[in-house]
Order: C-alpha cells, then structure tokens, then sequence
C-alpha cells in the first residue's frame, strides 16, 4: 500500500583490485575493507576483482556476524572476481559468463583468463523481491584506439539481454559494477536504454565525493597518473544502477563515493573509488507507464550506433580469422615439404648434399609450432565471429521491433 | 476467459545430425527435413544438430513461406547447432552457453568444441506469452562408466536454473531437444523435479509412434546396433517438456515420433526419430496450487543425488589438476636442467663428450611440448573444479532452502 513506511537500502560497491602477487599491499587493503565493513551499516555489499577465493573465505569470516548470507561467483580459469555480501538471506543465484573477453594473446591485458560474467543474486526484504547484478566488464587499455570496444560492447549488450530477461518477476532492479566505461560511452547508454535501468549518481539528490562522481582519480595513490592526464578529475566507469518494476518506486536520497586514502589511514581501499547509495523504495499505487515516442527514437539512434561499432570489431575479427587461417596453410605446406623431402632422401632420389639434420629438425618444430598456434588463433576467430555476428543480428532485431513500434 | 477457445500447438523437434563431412547423406536427409517441414502444419519447429549454417540458411529459404520467423543460436567454434522456425513472430532471444561441455582432448567425441547451449525464443500467440527453450545436452558414449555425466549434470542444472529465472514473465514454458539422458536418469529428475515441467510422451492422451517413445531405435539404418544392444527397443532421449504458469493449463492432446524410414523413402530425416506434439492451451479461472510436502522431500532427494554425482566428478577433476600440475613441474624441471648443462658447456665446465646436438634439441622440445600440454590441462581442468564446486555449493543452498521449507 501507499502508505506502507519506505524500505531504505545501504549499498556499497567496489572493485577491490585485489589480485594475489600483483595488487600492491592487497593484503593490507582487504583487511581494511573487511573492517570498514564491519564498522558500517551497509545492507548490501557488491565486490569486483575478488579474485582469490582466500581473501573472500576471510571476509566472510569476518563479516559472518554483520553479513550472514555472502555468495561467491566462480567461472574461468582464475575466476569471476565478483562476490555479494548481504543482511538478508540470499534466495537464489545465477551467473551468465559473457561470450567474448578480449583475447588469450593478450597475457599483458590478462582479461581473457578471468571468467568475465555477471552474478545475479535474488533477496526479499519485506516482501519486496530484489534482484541484485554485479558485474565487471573488459577494462579499456588505450580509449584512442580501443581494440576491445566491440567485446564490450557485445558484453554491456548481453549484461542488458541477462537483466531484460532475469528480471521480469522482480520488484526492484539494482546493478552495480565496475563498467569500465564512461557515462557518455556508447555501451553505457546502450545498457540503460534497452534495460531503463538510472544512475544514483544522476539520481541522487545529495551527492558526497570526488568530483563528477569519478571513481578513478589521479588523487588515488595506486593509479597510473600518465593515464590519467587527458581527465584531471579523474573517470566515472564504477556505477550503481537502478529501476523499480511493477508498483514500487525508487529514489536515490545519497550518493558518496571514497576519496582516494582511508580515513586515518596513508591507504586507499583500492585503485577504484568506492560506491556507496542510499535507496529509497516506497509502493505506489500505480505503476509509473513506460514513455514511449522519443524514448523508442533515441534507443533505436543508441543501438544503431552500438551495431555499427560491432560490425566494425566483426571485420577486423574476420580478417584475424583469414590471417591465420592463411599462416596455418603455410605452415602445413611447409611440413608437408619437410615430409616429401625426407622421403625423397630415404628413397634415395636427392643427388645432391642432404640437409643438415639438426636446421632440418628445427624448421620442422617451427613449422609445427606455427601450425599449432595458428589453427588455435583461427579457431578462436573463428568463435570471436560467430559472437559478433549473433550480436549484430540480435541488434538488428531489436531495431525493426523498435522501428515497428507505434 | 475461461471460456476463450483453447489454442492448439503443433510442435516439431529433431536432433537433425548434420555434421559437415561426417553424418552420412547428410544433404539428402536436410533436403527431405526440409521437404516435410514444408508439406505439414507445424507451429515451431526446434532443431539441433544443425552445425552448418549453410544448412540453416537452405532451410530458411525453403521455409521462409510456411515459417516466416526464425532463429539460428550462433556459440563456440563449431556453433551450438540449434535453430528455430517458428509461423509466430520472434519477439526476443536469448543463448545461455554450458558452463562444462566435456574435454578438449577427448577429440574423438567432439563435444567440447562445440558451444553447447540452451536457445531462448519469446513469441506471443494470441496473447499468451511462450518461451521456447531449445537445447542439446552432452552425450553419453558409455552408460556403464559414464565419465561425463557430472558434466551433464552441470547442463541439467544450469538448464533448469536459466528456465526458472527467464521464464517468471511467461504464461506458457515449453522445452524442447536431445537431452542426452535416459526418463529416470538422474539429471532429467532433477531438470522436471527443479523447473515443474512435464514430460509430454508421459502426458500424452495419445500416442504414436516407436514403442516406449524411443527417439534412438535399432530400426532406424544410421544407428550403432552394438550399442543398441542392451536396449532393444531403443532409448528415449529427446523430449519435449513443458508447463503452464500464471493462468494457464496446457495439455498434450497426441504425441507422435517418427519410425526409421521417412514415408516412401529409403533414408530415415536422422539418426534420432522426431518427436512432434499436439498441446491444447486454455486459460483457467484459478492458477493450480504448487503441490508442496511430498514433492519437495522428493525433490530433495533428487538434489541430493544429483550433487553426489557432482561431488564425484569434482574428486576426479582435482586429481587431473593435480597430475597435470605436476607433469607441468617435472617438464619446467627438465628444461631449468638442460638450460644448466647448456650454460655449463659454454663456460667449459663439462668434463666428458657433450650432448649429441640433435637428441639434446628434440628433448628440449619435447620438454616445452609437455610443458605448455600439461599448462593448458591444468588450465582446463582449474576451471573444471571451479564450475563443479559452484554447482555443488548452489545445490547445496538449495538442499537448504527446501530443508527450511515449512
């Protein structure tokens, strides 16, 4: 009922950069979340880059008395990263891995071992059903030229399709994350348009924190200060996102963010800001109407835009395809020669010196080596392809319903 | 209303064997699929086996007039194989890829390299709201020694799961595909006991077709007859399941399969027979009540057995994770002690006659093959553990959840 007292929801999300050898005093900083944590009243934790499954062992331990129901999300080789901390029992869970994560080659980048995926947990407080995503998309090495726009793009679009499609029954819709994009980015807009999910930042009525809402400032000790010097006040690319269905209807009253060193403390929880909201969600008599007309227009405008981006990646995703497609042929011709010769000098046909053995031998292992990692590559483009176009085709699907639309 | 006319479905599946090269007169069966989707009158056709979009887009073009909508589910190297025709338009889709999908290395099955998947179709029939599930679980090479059946119990379960949190908004869920899995085998338990739905052949008020609804029949020319053995009849691996939620009653008025031989012709459409349904859906007055008590103690059970299975599957996966880490070691060791006796030999420190060149060099490479081999298994079966241990730890909240349950 409407005059039912409204729900007020603490949430707190954050990429802990915590990465076993590489995040500098990773140790140190968890245990400072841990505590700060524990010291706060936060009814929903959402955590990004978790990526050993001690540290979350040791923050449940921790946190078992204030947080009693936490899940972890595990998918990859080295994981999802992602983990949920929660007041209130956690009903359900389910983790939908994204079908393109950069590429295996890029061991610099490493993004492509870590099973990228969004994590839905599903709570109910006072009958209220929320559904609780938390995701952490491929990061942007170099924002001039982007190799990895079209897979997050394809992610920031099946992360919509997931939530589109997980969400029907819920009552309240809430995803927080390290997006990896800007609130302008196409693949953010994409995102809130096909989803209707707002920005608390946007939203919210008092904001406290780094300017604009950024979440990676040069302020911050462990981030690349080079990187940062085209945004001296740093980027927005950690959101908490939301959106009520059915009767309810919710507003963000507080949005704060960290600021780069932990109160009394010479360090910063992470490289990353965190997010902290406090929601509103009161019951309203009647359900709020979608707006249709310019809505529909500027949707149709965000996934054209979006498509033409993915249709981009898929050209150069068929070229790579050809490319090794054509080195692993080489390489086969080649060994196929290799073969033909040593026969030849078995049968005694070659009139001339024979080969030396030990070059002989080499050639034929660089041969084999290339034809092994070529196919591999050709393979995997193969893959990269087929994602790409079923996107392409999924967005163009969506473009003659909205087109359709009245 | 209760007293609108009840709707009538026509529902077609068929995995269609058509592997590029390798299914016998591969072209000819396509043809004639084709041919017979075109002569009757079914609403939605679901296929898989389908590997070659060539085949898909044939059928497309054939089909376009009686079936103007349709959907081809594009994932992994090879694809997913399952596609969609359907007379009603295609409002939305959406794939889910299997977490697990047996062994890179096990080339002789082939499995793993092709993204098996579970399709998520959404049309509306006269105001009735249907998700179409299409799907093809991994097979089962030997029912004695099973090695891939927790893998398939991850599918039965990740299946299950996607069905419950996609299908909250639908009034009707229907499921269709080669499951892989014998009616009382566990995982089919687990998928009817988890999700609700209903097995048709089982529902049926009529039935036609081979005896017992087998889908794999000894009659049938393209079938092992050796494997066939143990089951004279045949087996019943494909099904169409489904249920009514909200409103809704569906009923499965005729089953039917195919029997071998396609009528007037020598060659059967497959090697698996069709399975093709008659539903009769009605609106109702009163949503049926969930029986509870019994059924969840027997749901329990099936949980309970199902992740006893996962708990097998996960102690193999951590000892290949062992064996290959340690190959991996033994290989690194090999190859830190030839990089010694290299740089021994360099600075004169070897005393006797020095490695013959050519066998030195092939132990090397032998060394960095079994290295990077036994590297990549380890990989593998890494996230092997990982998403064994994930389903466990969910079936396990969900053992408790239904323990709780009053």
């Amino acid at each position: 009922m409407k005059g039912d007292p409204p729900l007020r929801l603490h949430v707190f999300d954050l990429n802990c950069w915590a990465i076993r050898y590489l995040s500098k005093r990773r140790q140190e900083r968890m245990r400072l979340i841990g505590d700060m944590l524990h010291r706060e009243d936060f009814d929903l934790v959402l955590l990004q880059e978790v990526w050993s499954e001690q540290d979350y062992s040791d923050l449940k331990v921790k946190l078992g008395g204030c947080y009693p129901f936490s899940h972890y999300f595990r998918s990859g080789v080295i994981g999802s990263g992602l983990c949920v901390f929660s007041r209130f029992p956690i009903l359900d869970t389910l983790l939908y891995q994204y079908s393109l994560n950069g590429y295996p080659y890029m061991l610099q980048h490493g993004d492509w071992f870590c099973g990228k995926s969004v994590g839905l947990v599903i709570i109910k407080i006072s009958g209220i059903i929320f559904n609780i995503y938390v995701t952490h998309l491929h990061a942007e090495y170099c924002r001039e030229k982007d190799a990895y726009l079209p897979h997050r793009l394809v992610q920031a679009w099946e992360l919509a399709q997931f939530i589109r499609h997980t969400s029907k029954a819920a009552d309240v819709v809430l995803l927080g994350g390290d997006l990896n994009m800007h609130p302008e980015d196409v693949g953010i807009r994409l995102l809130r348009g096909w989803t209707g999910l707002q920005d608390a930042f946007v939203e919210a009525t008092h904001f406290e924190g780094c300017e604009d809402g950024c979440t990676l400032v040069p302020n911050n000790c462990f981030t690349d200060k080079s990187e940062m010097l085209p945004f001296p006040l740093g980027i927005r690319i950690d959101y908490i996102l939301y959106k009520a269905i059915s009767s309810y209807m919710v507003k963000c009253e507080l949005l704060k963010t960290t600021t780069g060193a932990a109160p009394g403390m010479d360090v910063p929880f992470s490289d990353h800001e965190a997010v902290m909201a406090t929601l509103h969600i009161q019951r309203q008599e009647q359900a709020a109407g979608t707006t249709f007309g310019t809505a529909e227009l500027t949707l149709a405008d965000v996934v054209t835009e979006a498509r033409t981006e993915v249709a981009v990646g898929l050209r150069v995703a068929q070229r790579q395809r050809y490319s090794s497609g054509r080195m692993a042929m080489l390489a086969l011709l080649l060994l196929l020669l290799q073969a033909a010769a040593t026969l030849g000098a078995l049968v005694g046909l070659d009139a001339g010196q024979p080969f030396p053995k030990l070059s002989f031998c080499l050639l034929a292992f660089l041969a084999i080596g290339v034809l092994l990692l070529s196919t591999g590559l050709h393979l995997f483009h193969t893959m990269e392809v087929k994602m790409l176009r079923g996107t392409e085709e999924q967005m163009q699907m969506v473009l003659r319903a909205l087109q359709e639309c009245p």
